[in-house]
């Protein structure tokens, strides 16, 4: 039997794993220091009492045969993808109720989303970038060529002219922040439609969206026919320990005559079971007139912890990006370190964890990305830490 | 963009969806008739009183700051892998904590698992089989070799003495209810070595295996060398709609120098987020004492469905296997009909839906499944409806 020969060609540790390894270590010399993690994107408000009272009565549903539930459509219950419709409907964005998949989150169908597309194609993939794109490709054995974002352009890069077959836009960014103009995504749609490649649009963090920046692909003319969106409820709702999104498949998205609404379809079908029932209910309840207006305090929460990490930053002259529409900032390193010597700087003295921005990518190199995720405490402790730190050097 | 051609060689429509088009229509057109549901595998006993209190206290803690939980290892938590392992234990198989995985279910797993196999294998699948095996191969363009389970091997075939790289074997099995013996696995184990091919070994239905056959491929001495375990709460639990599972890869299992233990754990950190933590205490609830009491009248409840049948077909002069090690019933269509006739007749005389034996490969034609998860009224009812039909016949 011959293994997949692509896995010996990824990096041998994931970035959050050397990450943890190298907090657990200082942990264990310094038993006494207390950490403030601002590193991992993952969120601390619990879920919104409208989403616990929804799992609750579905709960109970699953202990009676009268209301008990077996296996639901993969695609997802009716119910939770009219909810998802309805909310696109308020973003100006029209979608049939079969272009909506429930998914268990964002990270699997992007992933997944690869069993669509044969392997030869290339890949145009933004760098700094999320690395969950790189290693899935590799994992394929795919042709992956980086597209810069840097300070030059705002860490928001247009096409460069050259062929792309899959093109992959995260907006806003992770680990960057920055959020594209519908002007600029429009330039995108423009150049994808050219190329006949597809669009994989990260909208993880469109709820983070200040201002009247867009908020799906679908705002921008011509999307339907070169992208796909996956949204997720992780960070909109703190659905990381709960598990649930939703990717949009127009039916207008076809290639070489095939259509990938169906080919999506198929691939669930055959390859998974669909989302637990009970957070389903809980998901629809996020989409509820409560549960928006719950979890649009807790986005405002940690858009708050962004401006607290903003602010301290510009007091101590460090330059940064984003915060403004995403939980995350992103940073240079100051005297010139580089990113793993500032990972190492502030778990050492104001003991903080961040992210190396070089575990994003080489473009990432002497950059750092910084969470707003935390309590509202911890993060201003963390940012008079950081500050006394600065002075001290 | 290229798109991923093997997808227009999958057979034009999953098996269960034309089942429900063609109830659908019955429906519509018989609006009076009691339609009785013996066809799709899907349980309808509740969630057990363990699993439920264990989901309420599970949401709760999801509500509140202190106890809030966000991502877990991708791998689940230790908790339940704990639980996982204490149960191999009882049955004499000895598992470290990293080589159990927990899952959304065995479909999703053992779909995925693909990732990590070249594409240039022979993959070797017993027909008639559960059609995911062989789509997901499809869909990856690898060459399937089938293996025939007939009268003549009792549904049990060995192996052909010809070469394979992948194997699946579902004991007990689905669709026939089949269970091959400790040393008809040996037999298989040994196969699998000789040719250096992985088992992947679906034991989704291992707690209805009744006397001392094998519950699990690593009671057969050299199987952690060789084979992956794919296990379900579906059936065991009445998780179809809750979606849980756990698959097991030893870390003996190597191929070309490579573990797949870390295979997978690369491939599941990358492509997947883990299950929910309000389902994954769940899952623990159905191996506590109380659960393992409750899941074990359930599955008892179903077994006496399955008698029920057995005796009915008995009675009606209809040859049939399984029904003692699993929740179906695999029958010869009488009368020399063929799997779609016999499927319309038992939809049109009897109101009955079951499974014909050709939706599960070429040698399935002329047989039918039947499953023992609806009541114990409803199933009693359908034989009583079958019997009179078959003698008006």
């Amino acid at each position: 039997m011959k293994i997949n020969d692509n896995y010996s060609r990824i990096k041998s540790s994931y970035l959050f794993t050397e990450i943890a390894k190298r907090v657990s270590e200082f942990s264990l010399k310094h038993p006494g220091k207390e950490i403030i993690r601002l590193g991992i994107g993952d969120v601390t408000r619990p879920l919104v009492p409208a989403v616990i009272d929804a799992m609750q009565k579905a709960t109970l549903e699953m202990g009676s045969a009268a209301t008990f539930r077996g296996y639901g459509e993969e695609q997802g219950y009716e119910f939770l993808r009219a909810a998802i419709a309805a909310y696109y409907g308020k973003k100006n964005v029209d979608l049939g109720l079969d272009e909506i998949f429930v998914s268990d989150g964002a990270k699997s169908d992007i992933g997944n989303i690869l069993d669509l597309f044969d392997n030869d194609n290339i890949v145009l993939i933004t760098d700094p970038v999320y690395p969950v794109y790189v290693d899935t490709n590799i994992m394929s054995g795919r042709k992956i060529r980086y597209l810069r974002a840097d300070e030059s352009n705002d860490f928001l890069p247009l096409p460069d002219g050259k062929k792309a077959d899959i093109i992959y836009l995260c907006s806003p960014n992770n680990p960057t922040g920055a959020a594209y103009t519908a002007e600029q995504l429009k330039v995108w749609v423009d150049y994808a439609t050219d190329c006949g490649a597809v669009i994989l649009f990260d909208a993880a963090y469109e709820s983070f969206v200040s201002g009247s920046l867009p908020t799906s692909i679908y705002q921008i003319e011509g999307a339907k026919k070169c992208a796909i969106e996956f949204c997720s409820l992780s960070k909109t709702a703190g659905f990381t320990g709960t598990r649930c999104g939703y990717t949009v498949v127009p039916k207008e998205l076809v290639f070489e005559g095939a259509g990938l609404n169906s080919m999506w379809l198929r691939r669930q079908t055959t390859k998974f079971n669909g989302v637990a029932y009970v957070v389903q209910r809980g998901a629809e309840a996020v989409f509820s007139a409560a549960g928006q207006e719950q979890v649009r305090k807790d986005i405002e929460y940690y858009k708050e912890n962004a401006s607290i990490i903003s602010e301290a930053l510009k007091r101590g002259g460090i330059k940064h990006w984003g915060g403004v529409n995403s939980p995350y900032i992103w940073l240079k390193c100051p005297g010139k370190m580089t990113s793993w010597e500032y990972f190492d700087f502030l778990l050492e003295g104001p003991n903080i964890v961040g992210t190396p921005g070089s575990g994003f990518g080489e473009n990432g190199e002497g950059y750092f990305r910084l969470t707003a995720f935390n309590t509202k405490e911890k993060t201003q402790q963390a940012m008079e830490r950081l500050l006394s730190c600065a002075k001290a050097t």
